[in-house]
């Protein structure tokens, strides 16, 4: 079985892009290599969390698009309509956040059977018009089909003075790793949903980061226009597994410091049941916090905290590839993408 | 059960965007209500064939999105994965020929069951590759989701000069109606491949029409460069149909000649099964001919074809709303759209 990223890449080497785009960006306030060129044109393509075509000398445009299922990403039993609409674009948007970009438009293709096109239908568009509201994003355009199950496909568009997007592959051996906030809350979420305690008291910040996240737009937006961040990508798919997407796209290795990483408290009645912060904060998905690294000599000009979210630093990038966690204690271990994997079954 | 037309206005008033969007495009060389917003923003939102961005002073993105489903769009017994891909990819670039948008890049959603990962996608691949050499297109980006059934979402983005993106909304009373090529021809090799004559020697061009579709790209441009269409649409769902979402842009009404519809030659035995070449012409979907209006004063300068497509004028513009058709003989009749919606069963 492929995983995505084997997808991905065969994607790219058929429609003739050799491999996926890699250091682009380069070095914050580097100069990319297709950077010059004239009138519109791609200066990233995929393999990042989001395209970037040059929209004028001073202005860039970033693109991105992402699936929201019927079945793999909700289930329409446990997770309302405005839940759908609201959690659909702000996963597509958290691509944008994690470029630095300031979010614009939106293209909303919708794949809806007939018994779907009612209440279901207004509930949802309350949800998708809560998240534009929030994120300050319009609707310009999309495509509906009908369909037995629900599909819906989200191409955001944001924009970024040019040249200082970040993508995932600027990291340098000795850049500092940061991360946004608390990670595992959005997966410790789900199995609450999942194992019905969804209506009980004292859940509501976990369910929050669950079913109505926030994209860190104003953190990515000041990294990237302050050129903080040498890479940078969100928690969309869990650390373990975006981090090794930085890494692969950096050409890098990391070490991650257990000690440091700032996981979700777990209640004791759930951890009882077998939930364990640590794996959730590792492998746990749809956090969408963001991952960040920082050059050393710059890593001072990052604050403890960025509005309501804490900044942490969890390790630092290495020349030597692959990902390793310093363990409590000292040992140190491997560290495998065990995040969420359309193409490949969890653990 | 609600059309389609009737589920794009719900979509569009719940987003807070009011009707779609008229007449933002004006006459040739008007001038856009919105078109002095700073820095890139909304020219025109959802409501005709594509959105259109501000990118810079001189430039405007266009952008469109398209689903291309399986069983809905395409029947996998009948339709090999190569022209999956290529007509995925036509059909959303046809949007861009009916703004006179140039193509530069696409974003590629896909939705995939594991088995269709080895050698289906490899040949859906160098159908898409296949259809982006020709069109000039660039993969910029994409996502991939694991789902039971295949799903494609196309985002394409291309440019045109500021102000010349010819919209649905520009027609006038008076303005002569023009349409590209032959008309039925798609919808009639689809019904062949349905009855299972796509193997039948002669039928070449007929199913070329409905598996390899051409996008009036050059016509598009062409006409938007000259200023010529003051406005145009695609006949993707049916001259019926696609007539009447432009009148209803432009708030006009139409009157169709018969006798002037140039409309595909049905092969006798086809005709002898009851496939009858107007009803094809009128209401067959999937031809991505152009059918555009021109100032009557302007109307000499369009040529008699343009490449290897016909360009043949089939009516006028007028105040009077709705459509009608002038039979052979002079009766007067009205004609309802008729075409493919995905929300209405057809006739």
């Amino acid at each position: 079985m492929d995983t995505e990223a084997e997808l991905i890449e065969r994607i790219s080497k058929a429609l003739g892009e050799g491999r996926p785009a890699r250091r682009a960006g380069g070095r914050p306030g580097g100069k990319s290599r297709r950077g010059k060129l004239a009138g519109i044109g791609l200066r990233l393509g995929i393999g990042d969390d989001a395209a970037i075509i040059r929209a004028s000398q001073s202005r860039e445009m970033v693109l991105s698009c992402d699936n929201f299922l019927e079945g793999v990403h909700f289930l329409p039993h446990a997770h309302p309509p405005e839940v759908v609409g609201y959690k659909a674009l702000a996963r597509a948007t958290s691509d944008l956040a994690a470029m630095g970009a300031v979010p614009r438009n939106f293209l909303l293709s919708l794949v809806l059977p007939a018994r779907r096109t009612g209440r279901w239908l207004d509930r949802f568009l309350v949800g998708i018009r809560r998240a534009a509201r929030r994120f300050g994003m319009r609707l310009a355009g999309g495509d509906i089909s009908r369909h037995p199950t629900v599909a819906i496909s989200i191409t955001v568009i944001g924009e970024a003075p040019a040249g200082r997007a970040v993508t995932r592959a600027g990291a340098r051996p000795g850049d500092f790793i940061f991360v946004s906030g608390t990670l595992g809350a959005a997966q410790l979420g789900l199995e609450m949903v999942l194992r019905g305690l969804a209506g009980k008291r004292g859940y509501g910040a976990l369910l929050r980061a669950h079913l109505y996240p926030t994209p860190r737009l104003g953190l990515g937006e000041w990294l990237a226009r302050r050129k903080l961040a040498s890479a940078m990508i969100d928690t969309s798919d869990g650390l373990s597994t975006n981090l090794g997407h930085l890494c692969e796209s950096s050409r890098v290795g990391a070490v991650l410091w257990q000690e440091s990483i700032p996981q979700v408290r777990v209640p004791r009645e759930l951890a009882n049941r077998g939930i364990d912060a640590h794996s959730l904060a590792l492998d746990g998905g749809e956090d969408y916090e963001l991952l960040f690294t920082v050059p050393r000599a710059r890593a001072r000009a990052i604050p403890a905290s960025f509005g309501e979210a804490e900044l942490t630093q969890i390790g630092e990038i290495t020349k030597e590839k692959g990902i390793r966690i310093l363990r409590t204690g000292g040992r140190v271990a491997r560290l495998s993408p065990r995040g969420w994997d359309p193409f490949r079954r969890k653990r």
